[in-house]
């Protein structure tokens, strides 16, 4: 049965129970957070004492509020949180955050509090995110219901993390990477509302493009990878499965009071049922980022292009483990290059195609990049460039064969973060995902590839 | 025997042969890069028509120079590098770099050229770096003989790449990583001389504290590592080693004429030469970057403090499988904790120590801390940290805590690359490395215990 998660993430109203107006305490940042990240509708500030924070009225309790609360957002102790549930509920409140600790992870006697919390929640029939999260954003909503206030790009791209922390990471990677984010939540304890639940929300949400996982574990594993079954025809998911080893696992058991569960056993079935399976957080980004901005290519055939043979190499040995082919280019793409750069050039007409000291300027590296993406073998081009501070990056000329050929491209410029920003922004806005690693810019192009199996051979089978 | 490299690193004055005014052309840049990298001596640009390059006088060949040259950069096609070569010797040129393309790499006709070329070099005695090169570097010297200049900060990190492109790439990545370059080469064809000699030369540098390697292959790879076996007693050697399939193995031979060799037998055999074998460039200057700037730890335990789980189980989880270990932290320790926090607080007594909500304000944050680095049987401490826009990073509690107790500690912030600059700065002036992904922090941490052990058993055996 599919909960309404609506009210949760896009609510007319909010309020925060336990709002202060001390910086350095949650109940602050999360009033503060809300505010911070343009939310339009009503907010309620809700402590027994203060009578305005941040210029907003303070009310003593939940039912003194002037208007309905969609949601209440909890920012009291872990007992105080099981007490107050029963309160929103007679106040007509439609979904609860709880961001307490204090429960489930902290052994006999939080198993039992947590008990307590579901179990009201449950018969009450409130879906409850958490405890023990930094909450979530509906960043499509402007709703920012978390502690950890982050300016996020909009875009297709929603993250489930069932640890607050990895799901930071992800978030700040997304920023270094320009990834537009659409939700992101942090299930913590799951105590009424599980990985599948949001699994399913976001697999109905129109704006979600491309769902991306964190997970250590969970007692409902089946559930979800049957949900992953279904949702992956109609939209990707990329998952990050921490817990490769036996001590980890039990580091995991002790955070959530989940069983992580063998790490290998856990991959292979994710990815027999349709999920992208990476393995560290950069890889997670980079495959989201590809799939929620490129086409797919209709094969697995990269056409590398490059003017440095290393970093060339380098991404080719990461495409080739992973299952990509790169084709010999036919005689008349051979030919094509030999006419920009003239006979006898210091080249190697080969793939990857390495352009040397000749595929510096942007124009011809244009050219060359044209040749090579219109190969009749080429499926998608990965195109290589090294910033060089006297010239300019050939972006415009790679959103230009990209639209000429309609095949996607993938861009890894060898730069650091900030030299190549305007590029980034320029290239991914026309679809053509840019990394500055080897590993990520593989990891992409596969993953492009990969998705396109996937919807092939589920839609088969 | 060893070559002296002396001159080509720290020359008393240099000639680019081909300097050119078009910034388009490589012959303009290199000589713009000495420019711009400060060096001190005289430079000499060559051309038989221009007058003036960027405010120098330009002289129409080698020998109408006012002085005497210790280095020549020839930026010149393949054919007139390898008939300018005697005119340098006539001149007294003591080193040559050669960056054309057009040699080794570009089949028969290319090989034969570049064997004239390193005859008439070794002929002459005369050590040639290249050709087929982006150049090199020496911070230390300020002279950037490259067409890639970039502005490098200083420290004791030198680096040896096979590829330009990937050299440049290790340089990006040093950039956002603020790790300090001492010296940079680009060895490119190796003509007359080998990745040993470079190692050799940095080997016995006393300004070089690190040594980073990217290699493809090596025809003369059993010298190379026997060269590791007895560098690495004096200083430590990282080695990110291309190749992992057939397929890139025969790139590897096409980029730069030389057998790459089965990935798995060149891994095993460099490790036990002792170098600390990686897997990507983020690693390669994780490690760098750790053994540049931290003492070692006395063993492999490790002390991890968080304030957010997930990232403590993803790092833990890396450095379980590298061969790390997690030691339960004593009661005396736990009692620390508990001293901090209060009792029953909403944290579990256990490694990685979670100090939950209660570790956001730096103060307790140093204090839990204390309490893990200080205990008996924690060898080095990984502090993991969120960024919070109201709350500031624990960094000089973390500095304290290290100086108290005189044990490695590496800091893992949670947080995109451009909000950590200033504590990075700061963190990594007082030897603590910064990182702001868990494969990157955990695989430093282990490249730590990994030369410390390898400084034990290489001593005894």
């Amino acid at each position: 049965m599919k909960k309404d998660l609506q009210p949760i993430f896009y609510p007319r109203s909010a309020a925060v129970l336990g709002a202060g107006d001390a910086p350095e305490k949650v109940g602050f940042n999360i009033f503060e957070s809300m505010v911070y990240g343009g939310f339009k509708g009503p907010l309620y500030p809700i402590h027994p004492k203060l009578k305005n924070i941040l210029g907003y009225d303070v009310y003593p309790r939940l039912d003194k509020v002037p208007g309905p609360v969609d949601v209440a957002v909890i920012a009291l102790n872990q007992f105080n949180t099981v007490d107050v549930i029963e309160e929103c509920a007679r106040c007509g409140v439609k979904g609860i955050v709880s961001v307490a600790g204090g429960f489930g992870e902290m052994g006999a006697e939080g198993v039992k509090l947590e008990k307590r919390l579901s179990e009201k929640a449950n018969e009450l029939g409130i879906p409850l995110i958490g405890p023990n999260t930094l909450g979530f954003i509906n960043n499509d909503g402007n709703f920012y219901a978390t502690f950890y206030p982050l300016r996020l790009i909009k875009g297709g791209v929603s993250i489930i993390s069932q640890s607050g922390g990895m799901g930071l990471t992800i978030m700040q990677k997304a920023l270094d990477e320009m990834m537009g984010l659409n939700k992101w939540i942090g299930v913590g304890n799951r105590a009424t509302l599980e990985f599948y639940d949001f699994l399913a929300y976001l697999g109905d949400d129109p704006t979600t493009k491309v769902i991306g996982v964190f997970m250590e574990g969970s007692e409902e594993a089946l559930k979800f990878v049957k949900l992953i079954r279904e949702i992956c025809l109609k939209k990707p998911v990329v998952v990050f499965k921490a817990g490769r080893t036996k001590e980890s696992d039990y580091l995991s058991m002790t955070h959530t009071g989940s069983l992580a569960g063998p790490y290998r056993l856990y991959k292979d079935i994710l990815r027999q049922c349709g999920a992208i399976v990476v393995d560290t957080v950069e890889e997670l980004v980079a495959c989201c980022k590809a799939l929620s901005l490129s086409q797919l290519p209709e094969g697995k055939r990269v056409g590398v292009f490059t003017h440095t043979a290393g970093p060339s190499i380098v991404a080719a040995d990461y495409m080739l483990q992973l299952g990509c082919e790169l084709p010999k280019y036919a005689p008349e793409t051979d030919q094509k290059v030999l006419d920009v750069v003239g006979p006898n050039p210091p080249i190697v007409l080969k793939n990857p195609l390495d352009a040397a000291g000749l595929g510096f300027p942007a124009i011809p590296y244009g050219r060359m990049a044209d040749a090579v993406l219109g190969d009749p073998s080429v499926d998608i081009m990965l195109a290589i460039y090294c910033l060089h501070k006297n010239w300019r990056f050939p972006s415009w000329e790679i959103i230009d064969v990209r639209n000429k050929w309609n095949k996607p491209a993938v861009a890894y410029y060898v730069s650091n973060v900030g030299d190549s920003a305007k590029d980034r922004e320029m290239l991914q806005k026309e679809g053509v995902p840019l990394y500055i690693t080897a590993r990520e810019a593989a990891r992409a192009v596969y993953a492009l590839y990969e998705y396109k199996q996937i919807i092939s051979s589920q839609a088969k089978g």
